[in-house]
């Protein structure tokens, strides 16, 4: 048997494949590689228990007929679907763009689970569903759901079309609720853009925002362990986790600061005007884990370590 | 200045359409009269304040060409959204009915509303996207969302969209989640299928399900006043609201003695097993209409009276 991860080549789908290879699983990777990551793949190439096929999802029929392939060589009793649009402002210029990366794929994977008859389905959602909830607690059960992105609607829908499944054709499904994630391979997010634009221009950092808002990090390594015990653990038809850190966070401000000590310690911050970075963004958030923390996991780094990790990570990869 | 009424056809949309005419709006009206409901809107034929365009809003295109006709003429402020799959059942077998036609007729709206710069939408949201929370009182932030049909996940999309169409370029929204609507001109539904059953077969009324099964209807009539009045007073950038019977509803039992009393008294009526009548029903929930009781709206009609109402409506429909 073997187990598919969609979006193999981004940034969580590495980790993962690394996770699940090390601890002995078939792993059939599929990507699109819209973003040129093939050499994201290239330390799994020649282990007889990684397959990859480059398939955009979105294209039912030739899903089908990759899906079909690797069946044939060893039945796909799970699929870990983490495909996504990860552009989150790209999504506000052009809805179509979440529709299709985000929640397209999500729904052609489900059509697809049903006619292979594979029973369950880990997916990877987002803080982004809950929309702007002011200083209140996020735990799973919290309402309403307005979301304030396309990308965090897209995931919701995501979210509603797998629930609808486990009443129809699914056994199990566990919803991943992210916070931010960080390490490597970074391919888009915060601390690449200060790294970036640091390394362009060293003499002084422009941070878009007034640099107070807040958030929870958490490392991917962390998040992939975090996935891989639930999975083991919540056995529920639906299972739904927040995953994050279990602090408040740290804020754009600390991030630059991190940022610029490794980079320049000499460059000067510039800061912006506004809690908020771009319409969409979520200024602030507490992010329950509760429930994770009651099944037996806890992040063994805070949001402020797991940050100084990553960006000594891509500092490194950005050399 | 102009209305438009998307879905306008159906069964909620007649009788808005109905109701806007008379308040002295002038309503445009779409549908795709993919049920052959022509003869719904014919009362309203030769009305100067009325325009009809048959459009699927699936096709963008079509439907950028109707909305741009009728913006010539006078200019569409506001969009009432009823334009959805009504058919649950359907959309169980086939995921891509709701899909396209509850999803993505809302999609597409959405994207042609910021073309047109219209700055309001009303969308019918549904009960449904709240999924099956046993005999907890669902209130408009009820949490979690996990819809069990893809009715209400796409119901659920709907609503996730339109929360992040009013972050980006929305000055309002309403969103209604009703409950079961009940009145005339039926298309579906219950009472419906009761009273063709019967007058098939007058002796035997075969029900799906034991008949505990339990839910709250509220007469279209009362759901329409019950939309207009909010759509006045309620004023936030998004506004959800419940709407529904102010009571615990009434059984499939009691609907059935109620049509074999109004279409022939001596019928007998044959139950199945179980409270579920079909994959993706909840069996039985709790609504509250606080919020839009505190607004000052409340239905006239409980739910056995609004059922008694609709059943005769139903009978003189079907004679």
């Amino acid at each position: 048997v073997s187990i598919l991860v969609t979006g193999a080549a981004g940034f969580v789908g590495v980790n993962l494949v690394r996770s699940l290879l090390l601890s002995g699983h078939d792993v059939v990777a599929f990507d699109k590689l819209g973003d040129g990551r093939h050499e994201h793949l290239r330390p799994f190439k020649g282990n007889p228990s990684f397959r990859f096929a480059q398939v955009d999802l979105v294209d039912v029929d030739a899903f089908r007929l990759a899906l079909d392939a690797a069946h044939r060589r060893a039945a796909v009793t799970e699929v870990w679907h983490l495909a996504a649009n990860s552009d989150i402002p790209a999504g506000i210029s052009d809805p179509a763009v979440d529709h299709r990366d985000t929640f397209l794929t999500t729904f052609n994977t489900l059509i697809l689970m049903k006619e292979f008859s594979i029973p369950a389905i880990a997916f990877a959602s987002s803080s982004a569903v809950y929309g702007d909830h002011g200083a209140k607690v996020l735990t799973e059960d919290t309402g309403p759901l307005f979301p304030i992105s396309n990308y965090g609607a897209m995931k919701l829908a995501s979210e509603a079309i797998i629930s609808a499944a486990v009443e129809s054709f699914l056994e199990h499904a566990w919803l991943f609720r992210f916070p931010n994630v960080i390490g490597v391979p970074a391919t888009h997010g915060v601390i690449l853009d200060f790294v970036r634009k640091l390394k362009a221009n060293p003499s002084v950092l422009t941070v878009l925002g007034d640099g107070t808002q807040q958030k929870g990090y958490l490392h991917v390594d962390e998040l992939v362990d975090a996935m891989l015990f639930v999975r083991e653990r919540a056995t529920e038809p639906l299972n739904c986790f927040n995953v994050g850190s279990a602090d408040e966070g740290v804020t754009v401000r600390f991030i630059a600061e991190t940022v610029r000590d490794a980079v320049n310690p000499n460059a000067q911050i510039q800061y912006g005007l506004g809690s908020k970075g771009w319409v969409g963004d979520v200024p602030r958030f507490v992010y329950s884990i509760e429930r994770l923390v009651a099944l037996g996991w806890k992040p063994s780094m805070g949001s402020a370590e797991a940050l100084r990790l990553a960006v000594r990570q891509i500092v490194k990869q950005e050399v």
